[in-house]
């Protein structure tokens, strides 16, 4: 079968020209005759694909130097455990800010380390989690070690429309589903966190973006591979790396690179998000849910507004090459997530697709 | 180039039958136009693939119902840590054997979490650690929680050439360079573990076999990616797992499956080391360093005893397409992995290189 317009939010589809490239050289890497797999783990090729990845994504993401850039292992939610076993001082106080299950999961577990309190939720928006909270400092405990928000939530389908001032307070965010979509002030945060399989590469690997002044803090009981220290020190390679994912990586951060880096990517994002977006506020067949200040440009959240007809589009549009477009399971509807890797043709064809299926599927007056 | 022989220790050389089904599927895996790595978590082909591995390691292994198989990310080390967090009791004792490195390490990890002892040791062996004690029951205080060993040290290439009686203290195994050589008793152990990237599949893979009943004790703050039971529960997917891997482990395990299964590897290890024994036992150019009782099948070091000569037979071999013969850079000399992708013939061929190096290179008589 051709390749497929893959919607998925989770893992995500990959740019073709990255899995050509991997593919070509699977069982022989730079010639070789090893598979990168294979590599041993001392090697010089192993580790120049550790430096370069780092390379590749400090320069896309103009990372300054005192911040340290972490491949991890355990996706988003080892990272939940993680950042306040790193990051919490002796009052261990940190202030969470929930806008959907990824942030409300980051808070639940952080609860086990300390005194963690909810400093604003968009849990009572309507529908549910649509809007993101408008803060200021005042929503913060002056003593708090860190505050950690979820920057674009995949469920929900919104994002922060602004950066929240935290004052001297670390700010911490989980950018999984939004990282690599647009430029980000890095020294806006003290610790980035992704899970890679939305828009860096497979699952199995997490970027970590630490300011340096915040490592060496850790309880004496967190496990050394959680320890962000000694994972700097390491250079990532504090035990086998997880090499077959960073060199994917590696390769998805050139290709960004080529393209024009991520003012590029931002807008292309933009433009597909806005291909769906203008179709869907001028017509009334299909609902966005989030608040417009408050959209996602990533994952795009709808709904026909009936059960039945959301289900039908879904597998329609399955059998049309449109894969994975169901919401996520904990609230139904659809998602569209267009990451880079999504070209812009896949936008207009869905939005054809979705026109056609409104008018085939009229829906009966009530 | 020509795929070589790979003698790493870790990651180690796959079958090239399963790297050319990996490639041949890398773009379309089951004709549906994504990669593997592009499946979205809660689809079929996604659970499937998590099914279907546990299921051939089961059957590979002859694994019985009350244990539990979980794939877990963060190595062996990231089990030095989940280990203790889950299996100390109250009263948090157990006692490890140090045979080498990674018992060295998982020890220091563990002392994190309790009281951790010393049962019994053979750093002081000659040359170091190559042996591997010999213990009774006694050795063990008869309230510890666990009993852990390294069942094969890379290192030193050693291995236990017994299972320890632990009487009914749970035996804990870190089994990474052993798994899948040989078959196993699994109910003479509480807990096995090994990382992927000897016998199993690429870096970034941890398999934990653990009895049902050692489950749900975990400390209240273990992270939730570390909890056996949530890992059990969510048939390891408690998050997104890391698909590729087990994809690939998948294929590793079928590829056994057809070729005769656990019986048929340890006659073609022990027969494939057999090659290289016998030629160090009737021959003093080279020294195997391991106790002959305790030598390891898949990890053979040895030494020519001179710093240089070791050298320059790393780098001839290299060479000549035998890759990665350096040993540990913690003990120097050289090391020969052999683990079920190597075929017979390259330890032939080892050997053939090992008796012309000998010639070329005869030893100054001091």
């Amino acid at each position: 079968m051709d390749r497929v317009y893959n919607f998925s939010a989770s893992p995500a589809a990959l740019p073709t020209e990255v899995l050509v490239k991997a593919r070509d050289e699977l069982l022989s890497y730079n010639g070789l005759g090893i598979s990168v797999m294979e590599l041993e783990r001392n090697s010089s090729e192993f580790t120049s694909i550790v430096h370069e990845a780092e390379d590749c994504l400090r320069r896309l993401m103009n990372i300054p130097s005192n911040y340290k850039v972490l491949f991890m292992q355990g996706g988003a939610t080892l990272q939940h455990s993680a950042i306040p076993m790193n990051l919490l001082s002796a009052q261990r106080r940190a202030d969470y800010i929930l806008t959907g299950q990824s942030s409300k999961q980051a808070y639940s577990e952080a609860k086990k380390y300390g005194d963690i309190a909810i400093a604003a939720s968009s849990a009572g928006a309507l529908p549910i989690f649509s809007a993101v909270p408008v803060v200021t400092r005042s929503d913060f405990r002056p003593d708090a070690d860190y505050v950690h928000i979820c920057m674009s939530d995949a469920v929900y389908g919104t994002k922060f429309h602004y950066i929240p001032d935290t004052g001297n307070i670390p700010l911490v965010a989980d950018m999984s589903s939004f990282i690599l979509s647009e430029p980000i002030e890095i020294t806006k945060f003290g610790l980035i966190y992704a899970s890679a399989q939305q828009n860096i590469g497979p699952a199995g690997l997490t970027v970590v973006i630490v300011r340096g002044d915040l490592l060496g803090n850790a309880r004496p009981d967190t496990p050394s591979l959680m320890n962000y220290k000694l994972m700097y020190e390491s250079s990532s390679m504090y035990n086998t790396a997880p090499i077959f994912s960073i060199y994917v990586a590696k390769l998805v951060f050139e290709k960004i690179l080529e393209l024009g880096g991520l003012d590029e990517m931002k807008r292309r994002t933009e433009k597909k998000a806005s291909v769906l977006y203008d179709y869907f506020d001028n017509q009334s067949y299909y609902t966005a849910t989030a608040d417009k200040n408050c959209r996602s440009m990533t994952n795009i959240v709808f709904t026909t507004g009936d059960g039945e007809l959301d289900k039908r589009f879904i597998s329609e549009g399955a059998e049309r090459g449109f894969l994975n477009l169901a919401g996520d399971k904990s609230i139904g509807g659809m998602r569209a997530s267009m990451y880079n890797s999504m070209p812009y043709q896949a936008a207009i064809e869905l939005v054809e697709f979705m026109k056609e299926f409104a008018v085939n599927n009229p829906k009966v007056q009530t």
